[in-house]
């Protein structure tokens, strides 16, 4: 039998068991046998509730005349009205009147629509109706904050002089390495891919990043900043990971100092929370209380005090003198792992933490060698903030060209970084920037946990859903 | 030798003619023999301007000691400065000097930054260096045009209630048929095409339109918006298509009327139209001096007058009576081309044009039957600007189910669209939308003729640079 809850998922759920058979409104109606179990799909026409008995009227468009169900009155439910969609369950039976030949007399009636207005439905189950969730609260609530802070990055980053750039989504960049890049062809090279032709010329491939198009922005505008889709092909099914994401990315010419993007993202952070914080109290709130208690009064304290900054060999040194036991050992030179980024901020008071100065050898060939040992450090920064770990990602870039000369070299990657280079033999100055997951900005301020519930159609392995 | 203008493209242009032997500046400082024609690439050290003669420093990283350039004052430029790449030719002579062995006497010296400050370079000259070309005038000017306009696009959905939703770039719907499409598969997929799997198990494909998403969120909203890239494989080199292109979608619940969608459209191609004007009118004004003149004064009367609006069937009639002759006989049921467009723009006054209620055959399964007649006219809408063609379309969509339902039945869609037709089961209404190419919108206020000099990294068949 059917359950009144649990939606679709049950429909599917219940497809293997014996069931009652399926019949058409038209072929109920011409039924010459009465029949024990039968169900029916349909759309309501009229619902008359009288004192003992329940009538509807189902029609499926297979006929013009619709079938009468008599139910009793306990299974009026508040979503049954003229136009929901059911399925019904019960007897057919001989009807009493002249006018027609059978009706149905339920058993269950099962509006079929998989949201409940009255319900509270966990996460992962409307994650499973991409197009209808957005009518439950929750995500009604999540995708009007979403909208309001991505007018306010727009506006925090237009009232502070930086022009907006459309950076390419597909690109013949495939740097960094990895095997995380997802490839474009044509649907029709797709098919016939023993010829290897393509579209572009070139292997083309979905950004990762904005930013080195971004740096050949800022070597014309002082301030720049992109805000759109990037992608990894990461085989993941964390909770923070999607293969389809957005990022807000900076980048400042003319900036010596780590300090500056710093600024500009702890800015960022606060004025957008602070917009958010107050164009949708309400929504913000059906977070604070229902998903993540707590997390409105940490997120007032955060927005009054400076972030930390504590440096990379600084972090090792907190990690090492831990009381507590890391499946990985803090070791300078190793990368922080999920439970030392925890430690971290749970150690300076689970607020928001810069990380700056990582090792040469850690890091990206584009970032700034700090010249305190060789190739010791690097002009990076990382953001961790508590529940998400890291949130913004930053450097000073290498704007010396015999360094990134060298670099690329011994990379084997200077032929492929030619233009890169042109951008520091042609009117370099030093600067940097920061990119910000902006889902993961979502994350935190709301405090949902899983990545999946704060886009509006997440895309991630063995899942692209309409 | 070597023009002092063209830049790179001449010294390609060149390379395959006799030069001058390359010399580096190490082999330069330690040859033994004077010589007649060598040339030397580097970064100019020192610039010492005297009366009678023109003295250059010129490091190229191979040795310490720099190369003395020994020239008559004419040939001084202005780009000349310390830091500024150099290629010098000429001849290398036994140096008068004690501390140095050899110099160089230059007969030419070439900047070899490809963007000269002074010269207003074709816009497809500039299109070679797509790192480079954001410091040429005319497109810096038409990036913070473009960043204004963005950001008058966002507000102006702000400003009217709009929830903005970032519809998915990667989609498993294939849908609109044509094999216009690009497919994704990570790049290991693509190395190992042979076995069929895939990253997101299904078949994914770069979104077309935002449309049907931005439907689904028009049954929880009752205005939305999407402002975001789209991509079509086209193999065309016009100078209307990008393969990757930014389109403005919106998205009416409760909206009966066509009309009410074509004011949407209007309000939004003035208002941001009006915002660029005051926001940056110097940067247009180089557009309108230089690249279209006269444009000015036409934009100024189209803000000032409603856009005009004709059918479907009045546009047939105009172009039937027109004194021209078309490569393309106009006749009810055939799609409009570009030199029906051009004309009817022009008929119009070369002003802004609606042409509404297309013939049902023409526009895909979404669109409104208008019920004139069996599947007659659809609810659709143009927007045809001069020069430019189709700067938007749109429609009222088809809301009632049992119309989509066959319409999706005759076409073989059914199975694909369950999602699309749950939506019309579920709480449908009334509903339109429109979306305009943002790209096309820059090309006409501005009277940019190519589409490929109004994006900063334009993607197109053969080529994805960067």
């Amino acid at each position: 039998m059917l359950g009144a809850r649990g939606g679709w998922r049950a429909l599917r759920r219940c497809a293997s068991l014996p069931r009652a058979v399926r019949l058409r409104v038209r072929e109920a109606l011409g039924a010459r046998e009465p029949a024990d179990a039968v169900r029916v799909q349909g759309w309501v026409r009229s619902v008359r509730s009288q004192k003992e008995v329940l009538f509807l009227h189902i029609n499926d468009g297979s006929s013009l005349e619709s079938l009468q169900v008599v139910a009793d009155p306990s299974l009026e439910k508040r979503d049954l009205t003229f136009g929901s969609a059911v399925e019904v369950q019960g007897k057919l039976v001989k009807s009493p009147h002249r006018m027609q030949n059978m009706e149905l007399q339920a058993e269950t009636i099962h509006v079929s629509f998989p949201l409940k207005m009255k319900e509270r439905h966990p996460l992962e189950y409307v994650r499973q109706f991409p197009h209808l969730r957005c009518r439950n609260n929750t995500l009604g609530a999540l995708l009007r904050i979403r909208s309001e802070a991505t007018a306010g990055i727009h506006s925090f980053f237009q009232d502070n002089g930086y022009v907006h750039i459309h950076t390419p989504i597909i690109t013949s960049n495939d740097c960094e390495g990895a095997g995380e890049l997802f490839q474009i062809e044509t649907s029709r090279e797709a098919k016939e891919s023993a010829e290897k032709t393509h579209f572009f010329n070139v292997p083309a491939f979905l950004t990762v990043s904005g930013q080195l198009h971004l740096e050949v922005m800022a070597g014309a505008f002082t301030h720049v900043f992109t805000f759109g889709p990037t992608f990894r092909a990461e085989n993941s099914q964390s909770r923070r990971h999607l293969a389809e994401f957005y990022m807000v990315e900076a980048e400042l010419s003319f900036t010596e100092n780590l300090q500056d993007i710093m600024q500009v993202m702890e800015d960022l952070f606060k004025t957008v929370t602070s917009t958010v914080l107050s164009k949708c109290p309400c929504d913000v709130e059906l977070f604070h209380k229902y998903i993540a208690p707590a997390q409105k009064g940490r997120l007032e304290q955060i927005l009054k005090h400076k972030f930390m900054i504590i440096s990379y060999s600084e972090a090792v040194e907190i990690l090492k003198q831990a009381p507590q036991t890391f499946t990985f050992k803090p070791e300078w030179g190793c990368d922080l792992q999920t439970e030392h980024e925890k430690y971290l901020v749970k150690h300076c008071g689970e607020v928001p933490v810069f990380v700056v100065n990582y090792p040469y050898d850690l890091k990206p060939f584009y970032m700034r060698d700090n010249e305190d040992g060789p190739q010791h450090t690097v002009a990076a920064v990382d953001l961790l903030v508590p529940g998400v770990g890291e949130l913004c990602g930053g450097s000073l870039r290498e704007e010396r060209l015999p360094f990134l000369e060298s670099r690329l070299q011994r990379l084997g990657l200077t032929d492929a970084y030619q233009w890169y280079l042109d951008l520091r033999k042609f009117g370099s100055v030093p600067h940097g920037g920061f990119g910000m997951g902006f889902e993961r900005y979502l994350q935190y301020i709301l405090g949902v946990d899983n990545i999946k519930d704060v886009i509006p159609f997440p895309r991630f392995s063995h899942s692209c859903l309409l």
